[in-house]
């Protein structure tokens, strides 16, 4: 059966409907997601997953998503407590009203789901322990590093490890201000200026820049982590609007780079909580963490190290998180327990047997090296050949003969190509009465990270 | 409450009892996560977890973990039909008698978790089906990139996403080669009869460098992120011996690593799977890493990348997957479904409240720029007054003066040291007559990863 096609999967069962507090850029992306993925989330849910309330505070204001068949209103205890709504996700942000309409949906058993790290490190325990009472949850994937699922890598992904510390980059913002601070050498000031009208910075940047955002968000790792109480009252924070540019000078001069970091660590007497600008060796994976990325390392005394980098903000990533809690929502409610989660991601009767491409049709980079008698117009007939098949040189590595043979090597990478005609172009090449030795191929992907 | 103490959650339910099939090196980890961690597991899981019945080839083998009040057999079967073994854990490798152990399992209705990336990746569709049927299920975390939690987020943590295409390095042995063929420019032969010394490749090392094992793990992501049948025939499979040490040398030169990627993307038409060396740009996440490490590069439509970095195998890291896959099933058969995982990764009563520990407390290095008169002596009072409090320097620039003011900054990099002692340290550095300015501290963390 094809993708697309509607089947008794998602045609059994009522959608699961969703009521959104908050149709800003998180709350916009998430209508966005569920909207352009709907088919690939019933597939995996086994059913469908409709916003059907959504409350904002101007009805009239700009969106960046879709609004069809959303009812809307500007008063978001109403979805909370429309009978029609089974799901609560709470996009605003802030403390008030957010923290008054979670404990309602919670107290009528309605599972939340909340991008808002503020009110989770200050609520968290009170909320979840209400959560608990009711038979109900509150889900906070997207509280934490943005899309990057590290709350679902921590509780489930790594329980079989005692965790020893954890060290993350956990505000975007100032990853990019202090990326931009080292590789322009500009001040602290200067670069948050332009974060601002990016759009990466709010106006008022105080949680980003005194590190109390990464504070938030390092007390809910923490308690994840070690099993204990958000604590977020005993973080100790430093942010990074004192440090000066000389200081990332002198720290590279040094071999390190310096990060925001987020670090917490558990010993025998107690926990260690913290957050300031550190200085990490550059060769370690979170020193090459550039720009509005996030990453966090965490030590299991199983696993060892293991790595969670990605979008730690913004409209869809944010609304990756969110609504990957609610297809744990979702196949929580839809589900018998044993097959909450299928095994091939979808429910069984909606798995695609997708046909699989001929190695001719995929497409690529190449690296291509040649051993060629060192003659004069050689290299202008292995260009030539290869522009006759329309593939173009991206860089080329001409050495001396290596030996008394007088063969050489030449080196090429080529801009990507249909393998069917890179074979084809190959073939050419060997025949070539220069080339002296089977020409070696690999291949090359420019990945985006 | 403290971690250790013996509470109604895990003192309330039976244990739930695991046979094990298979004593070797995972088999050991298995068991001595379980032991060593057993009382994190309880809380996390709201019960304990005994492995009560295990098989292994002979019986007096040596072991890496201990046997105490497990039942031992020869005969896997045994452990299978043990009426009071609840889950089965299969990690002898292998097709058989593997396949016909698990099918006989989930045929009596018990979950089965397996590292058998080569069963999975063959007959996973069939057990799959199989499972599903009989109420119970497969879990197969391990099976792919060892201690990494990828299936998890993949099939659970990026839901709500399209995946684009994933590209991962997934087979720690024939990293190692590559990593040693750059570094030592040695050739692949020669690397290979090291790591089998090492024990990271096996005498017959077939799968791991001619990608058959890359291949397995790389239909196992493909199924799971794209919603399809397993399809390792149609895997494009290419490996690692016939390459050479002067390629990886050239690759270089032009700013690419050679990797061995795992490579699968969607299409309009089909979807392409390869496994092949491959030149990736020395500054992506990828091209840095090394060693056995593996890592996972996952593109989401609308989480954009993210990366999943760790150790690919070994018994405890294979074990931390394993254990992973059994607090899952122990949580599904312990807690209601609405509170299968934990808010807080513990179940609550399990909630331990650590003490948090002052920041005069915590151990640090740190890094201290100070703003000095040039004048003769400066340098040796601040490593005399350093040295006073125990401190020692790890490095150190000294620049020329900046201005007419003859001040000049001394930048220092500090071993390890309490804060406290640090603090007292710079009081007393700042108290001297040539310290002209405050001095600036920051901290660093080496990290490990």
């Amino acid at each position: 059966m094809s993708v697309g096609e509607v089947t008794n999967a998602d045609a059994a069962l009522p959608p699961l409907r969703v009521g959104l507090l908050g149709l800003g850029t998180v709350g916009g992306g998430v209508v966005n997601v569920l909207t352009r993925n709907a088919e690939d989330i019933a597939r995996r849910s086994g059913r469908r997953i409709d916003v059907v309330h959504a409350s904002a505070r101007n009805l009239g204001a700009p969106r960046i998503c879709p609004l069809n068949g959303i009812l809307l209103t500007t008063n978001p205890m109403d979805v909370v407590e429309n009978p029609n709504v089974d799901v609560i996700i709470e996009v605003m942000g802030g403390m008030t009203p957010a923290s008054m309409l979670i404990r309602r949906a919670l107290e009528l058993g309605k599972p939340v789901i909340t991008a808002n790290k503020a009110l989770i490190a200050h609520e968290g325990n009170e909320l979840f322990a209400l959560a608990q009472a009711k038979g109900t949850v509150v889900a906070f994937e997207a509280a934490v590093a943005g899309g990057i699922p590290i709350i679902k890598a921590i509780r489930e992904g790594l329980a079989g490890n005692r965790i020893e510390w954890l060290a993350g980059i956990i505000n975007g913002t100032g990853n990019f201000i202090l990326t931009a601070m080292r590789d322009e050498g500009r001040s602290f000031n200067d670069v948050l200026a332009e974060a601002q009208k990016l759009g990466y910075a709010e106006a008022d940047p105080t949680f980003d820049v005194e590190g109390i955002d990464a504070a938030h968000k390092l007390s809910i790792l923490a308690a994840i982590a070690f099993g204990m109480p958000l604590k977020f009252d005993s973080v100790y924070t430093e942010g990074i609007s004192a440090l000066k540019t000389e200081d990332v000078r002198y720290a590279r001069e040094l071999g390190y780079q310096i990060k925001h970091l987020g670090f917490a660590r558990r010993h025998e007497n107690g926990v260690e909580m913290r957050v300031h600008p550190t200085l990490i060796p550059e060769r370690r994976l979170l020193a090459n963490v550039d720009g509005v990325k996030n990453a966090v390392l965490v030590w299991g005394d199983a696993v060892g190290p293991t790595l969670y980098y990605g979008a730690g903000a913004g409209a869809d990533p944010t609304a990756s998180a969110v609504v990957a809690d609610l297809v744990d929502v979702a196949r929580t409610l839809t589900a018998d327990p044993n097959h909450r989660v299928p095994h091939l991601a979808v429910v069984p009767d909606q798995v695609s047997d997708l046909p699989i491409l001929s190695m001719d049709d995929i497409q690529t980079g190449y690296y291509l090296r040649l051993t060629v008698l060192d003659q004069p117009g050689v290299l202008a007939n292995i260009a030539r050949t290869l522009a006759d098949f329309g593939i173009n040189i991206e860089a080329m590595i001409q050495k001396e003969a290596s030996d008394e043979t007088l063969h050489l090597p030449i080196v090429l990478l080529t801009h990507p190509m249909r393998e069917a005609i890179m074979n084809d172009a190959i073939e050419s090449l060997q025949a070539l009465d220069e080339v002296c030795a089977p020409i070696v191929r690999l291949r090359v992907e420019s990945l985006v990270s």
